[in-house]
């Protein structure tokens, strides 16, 4: 049989799709046990169309949306539009139309995937996004088929590249914030408002994906906290490389006691950690599991062809189950009632970077507002004075959430302390 | 519904899989849609079963297999005995009487899989092994429902705890081989006849399931040329990482002009290549692909948990699929003709260390006969004579397979140089 799709967008991923179906054709016609054909592909406006025709693109491109929704032929739409609208309007279109939906679109699923995936079960359709967490890498349909013998604890992953790529050059070679993002942008690896990527805004949008594959549970977005790496400074990185640690953005969503635990925030990762070499725009996503123990999932997070590979295999796996007759399974069935955590019951250790008066008597007072708190030291540096002001580094022992609130306001309490930065430290 | 399933073996890795239905039974009966009941345990004898039940073991301990094999009742049979014989003849067993297999059993899949396989096709039965390689690392799955969109053109792998560990000790601290062993067999981790994990036999059994998953190929065990870490002495092991290497024992299948070559060999991999960081018993699976380009699966290639768990997932797909009414797909659907590559189109780098006589005129020696076989040098490294002999290093550019052996020969037949150690190396 033949499988017809209908592509929504033309941009630098849907185009790496005739790529694979052109070099890889027999083994996903074989895998898929149909001929998959795009029949209709969706664009802006006739400059668009003309603009792909005249580059030699060989396609039936269409204009209005309405020529892919209202086409009885077509099997699968494949969204590679991004941004919420009108991505979430087509998508609700598609799925009431009965046809199966692939998407790449974080940010949608991220933020409306609960309501779509309702209609599409609703439908008894397909709605996959494979690549809308970590681009190449296959994690969300290994999480779903594989790990759904295992209990996972905690999920961690480097999980934007952009700002991988930018913390891989002030780790490695002490490039300032401001020097990284200009190579970024230059690369076109960061775009001129970079926001998302370095705010974890994106990394954000990942994490409440894997929670829902990871520990069965649908975060609204608002309860993923997200810090990005713009304050980070070479002092930061050169105090992280003296005691052991590398600096990375880090996805953190974990389970405890009282509940699930979603943020995305710098984080120092000792250097034997696995995901501490994870550099440049790779990405990686670290799992801990009561049954495996610890695994990790490696690959590029984004890229036309890795993107496009996961879509593929979306397409693929749908074209076989509209074959074998038992399409229209949830992407992912593990659902629990979501609960989030109590940030009391939320531990970890922390670095604090403090500005102090360079004066003799410091440390006894930073110690006696953390002693205050029963937060104890596992390490502190006081640096050179620069001026009348002194860098004092501390990292503590694990504390909770409400610990780290109460401390922070009891340090910026203090007229002459400036809390410089606060990150999170991982062990071993 | 209620899935019944009978246990071959009731060793480490079978007394994981209780554990893993206790403490995370809820996800997997969801999953399965199905209760899963382990009804009978063949054990060896009396004395076992006496044993067990002492223990506090509350399971139907049988001594005649059978009992499981002639039980009607029983939907599942899990083999986890290890070794040929009698595993061989009771999957065989199984399959004829219309039973679906799960097994971890390397040795038997690498060696009798392709009758297997088509026995299980022929009974319409799933016969599923995803512990077979690489234990916890759920790689044979991804290959074949994730990477089903993807061309692999190379699968480089760490496959064997037990000599990763004693590679790691011989990197890391400075171990002697004898050295490394004697822990390796402290710690339980190698055998008291350590002959598969050091020679690389273990690790080519693997190479031969993962052929099968990443490029549609059943290679004879035969073809997978191996060679262990016996060799590698700590003069080796200091020379790579003076020059940036590590040595691991690398499986490396790859898909050249002529088809397909797999082999088991210590290798140097560059510092920064994603599998030189995989230490201990940790195991990784790096793929090479025309669409997502790179790509690492990493996590514990043994362990009880770990193996049970990638049992344990295959049991829920089968009991998932007995539900759905779509059992009996082979779990690796990906078959093409298998083409052996030509000796003469598998290319690398390779290290040399040769011992000659401290004289003067023996790197031009050297030279004379490695140019003969149009073999080019890119680093020379002659060391300090210890007594008469001086060891040369020799990293080469890209020469193939026969350029190899040919000029192994022709340095053999030199009377006095030595070929001590010849070993692959992975550029960047």
């Amino acid at each position: 049989m033949t499988v017809n799709i209908g592509l929504l967008g033309f941009g630098t991923v849907a185009s790496g799709i005739p790529f694979l179906l052109q070099e890889n054709g027999e083994k996903i016609v074989a895998a898929s046990r149909s001929d998959l054909e795009i029949t209709k592909v969706l664009v802006k406006d006739d400059e668009e169309k003309n603009r792909l025709l005249a580059a030699g693109n060989d396609y039936n491109f269409v204009t209005d949306v309405n020529e892919i929704l209202n086409d009885s032929e077509i099997d699968i739409v494949v969204e590679l539009m991004g941004r919420i609208e009108p991505a979430r309007t087509f998508i609700t279109s598609a799925l009431e139309a009965g046809k199966h939906v692939v998407s790449a679109n974080k940010d949608l699923i991220a933020t409306h995937g609960k309501e779509l995936i309702a209609l599409a079960q609703d439908k008894g359709v397909a709605f996959y996004y494979e690549a809308a967490v970590a681009g190449g890498i296959p994690i969300l349909r290994t999480l779903a088929n594989s790990l759904t013998s295992d209990k996972v604890t905690r999920i961690l992953g480097v999980l934007n590249g952009t700002s991988n790529f930018m913390m891989t050059k002030m780790v490695d070679e002490g490039w300032t914030y401001d020097a990284a993002l200009k190579t970024a942008q230059e690369l076109g690896y960061a775009e001129s408002d970079p926001t998302n990527d370095v705010e974890g805004i994106d990394a954000a949008y990942k994490a409440v994906i894997l929670s829902q594959f990871g520990f069965g549970m649908t975060l609204d977005f608002a309860a993923v906290s997200h810090k990005g790496i713009t304050t980070i400074t070479p002092d930061d990185v050169a105090v992280a490389q003296e005691l052991g640690y590398v600096i990375k953005l880090v996805g953190d969503v974990r389970e405890v006691e009282s509940g699930i635990s979603a943020e995305v925030a710098p984080t120092f990762l000792p250097k034997g950690h696995p995901l501490a070499s994870v550099n440049g725009v790779m990405n990686a996503v670290f799992v801990e599991s009561i049954g495996i123990g610890e695994s990790m999932y490696y690959g590029p997070g984004a890229g036309q062809k890795p993107t496009a590979t996961s879509v593929a295999a979306d397409i693929v796996r749908i074209a076989r189950r509209i074959n074998d007759k038992n399409v229209g399974k949830p992407f992912n069935e593990f659902a629990r009632e979501t609960k989030l955590a109590n940030p009391a019951d939320v531990f970890a250790k922390y670095y604090f970077a403090i500005d102090v008066p360079d004066k003799k008597g410091q440390i006894l007072r930073l110690a006696e507002i953390f002693n205050a708190q029963n937060i104890s030291f596992e390490q502190v540096l006081q640096q050179k004075a620069n001026g009348e002001v002194a860098r004092v580094v501390i990292i503590t022992h694990e504390l909770s959430q409400t610990q780290l609130e109460d401390v922070t306001a009891d340090l910026n309490a203090v007229a002459d302390f400036t809390v410089v930065n606060t990150f999170k430290v991982l062990g071993d």
